[in-house]
C-alpha cells in the first residue's frame, strides 16, 4: 500500500488515530466526491470556494471562467487547501459531549498549475466523464471560445490527509446505563429519477 | 423580506444574477445543511476544515476542542470564511461546455468570538438539537471538564451570500437538436434506518 509524503506541517493532530496517508483511501475518496472547497487567501480574505472538481491519477483538476476575481489568485500559483467530506452518519451518544458524526474527508495542500492549452480539451473531457461515463464522447465538444474562456488547474496529490470517522458512540462507562437512545444515524446520498431538459 | 447589508467586496461578481441577500434563503440553506467547511489563514497556509455548527438566530455557532492547534487562530479571532453548500443535482447539457450543477450555496465572511462560560452550556445544547429536537434534556449534560474543554465560537450573519442554481441546462440554440440526452439529475440525501449502539 503506497503512501503519501504528506509534510509534518501538514499531518493531522487532532484524533491523529483517524487520519490515514494511503493513497487508496485518499482516491476512493475523492472519486465519491462531487465538490470541493477551495481556501485561499483572496484580496478580501481567507475565502472557501465550492468548486466541482475530478481526480486524474495523482492530482485532482478544477475548472474555472477566466474572468473569476476569485480564482485568479488560485490561477496565479497561490498556496490553497482543497477539502473534500463525505457525510456518513450522526452519531447519537448518551452524553451530548460525545456526540459525534461520521464522516470520510481528504484535505490537498498545494499549489495549482494552469495547463497548458494543448492539454485543456482532455482535461475538460474528464468532468464531463466524471458526471457520466462515456458522455465526453456523444456531446458537443468546446469549441475554440470555450476552451479560451475556460482554465483548468492541476493540483498534485502530494500534501494529502485522509481522515475517517466509522463506528457508534464512544460513551463513558460510567454513562452506559442511561436511559437514551444512541447509536448511528447513517445519511445515504443517491442519484434521483432523470429529469428530461 | 429583509436583507443582509452585505460588503460591496463580499458580493458576488460571479453568475451575480445567482447571488441573494435575503434572510430567509440563507437562513434556510444553513438550517438544511450539516457540514460548514471554515476557511482561514493558519500557521500552514489556508485551510478548509469541515466542521458541524448550528445556526442560532442571526449568528453561526461552531464548536472545537480547546487544545485544536488548528482552531486557535479562529479562537483569537482570525479573519474566517464559512461556506455551506447543498447538491442537488447534475445538469446534463447537450454541449460540455454548459454542463453545470444546481447547488444552494451560503457563504459567510467574519470573525469568530468565543463565547462566555455562562453562556456556552446552552449554546452547546442547540448542537445536540440540532441532530434531534427534545434530545439535550435527554442525554447527560456536559460537565464541567467538559465545558472547559470546548470552546463555542459564534458568528455573526453579516456578511453574508447565498447562491443558487436550479432548472434545466442552458444550452445555446444550436445544439438544442443534438441527439444527446439532456436534463437534470436529482442528488437526493435522507437518514438511513437507525443502527443501536
Amino acid at each position: 500500500m503506497s503512501e503519501f509524503s504528506t509534510a509534518a506541517v501538514y499531518r493531522a493532530r487532532q484524533a491523529p488515530a483517524r487520519a490515514h496517508y494511503d493513497h487508496a483511501m485518499a482516491h476512493a475518496i475523492l472519486d465519491e466526491g462531487l465538490v470541493a472547497h477551495v481556501a485561499f487567501a483572496s484580496e478580501a480574505g481567507p475565502v472557501a470556494l465550492p468548486m466541482f472538481y475530478v481526480r486524474d491519477g495523482d492530482r485532482v483538476l478544477i475548472h474555472a471562467s477566466r474572468k473569476s476575481r476569485l480564482m485568479r489568485a488560485l490561477i496565479e500559483g497561490a498556496s490553497l487547501c482543497l477539502t473534500v467530506t463525505l457525510v456518513d452518519g450522526l452519531v447519537m451518544a448518551r452524553s451530548a459531549f460525545h456526540h459525534s458524526m461520521n464522516y470520510r474527508s481528504v484535505m490537498v495542500h498545494g499549489r495549482g498549475t494552469c495547463l497548458p492549452s494543448a492539454e485543456k480539451e482532455a482535461a475538460l473531457a474528464l468532468f464531463v466523464e466524471r458526471v457520466q461515463a462515456g458522455r465526453s464522447a456523444e456531446v458537443r465538444a468546446p469549441n475554440a471560445q470555450e476552451l479560451k474562456a475556460t482554465d483548468v488547474l492541476a493540483i498534485p496529490l502530494v500534501d494529502v490527509v485522509a481522515k475517517m470517522r466509522t463506528g457508534g458512540p464512544l460513551d463513558d462507562a460510567e454513562d452506559m446505563a442511561l436511559p437514551v437512545w444512541a447509536g448511528v444515524v447513517p445519511i445515504e446520498s443517491a442519484y434521483g429519477t432523470p429529469i428530461d431538459a
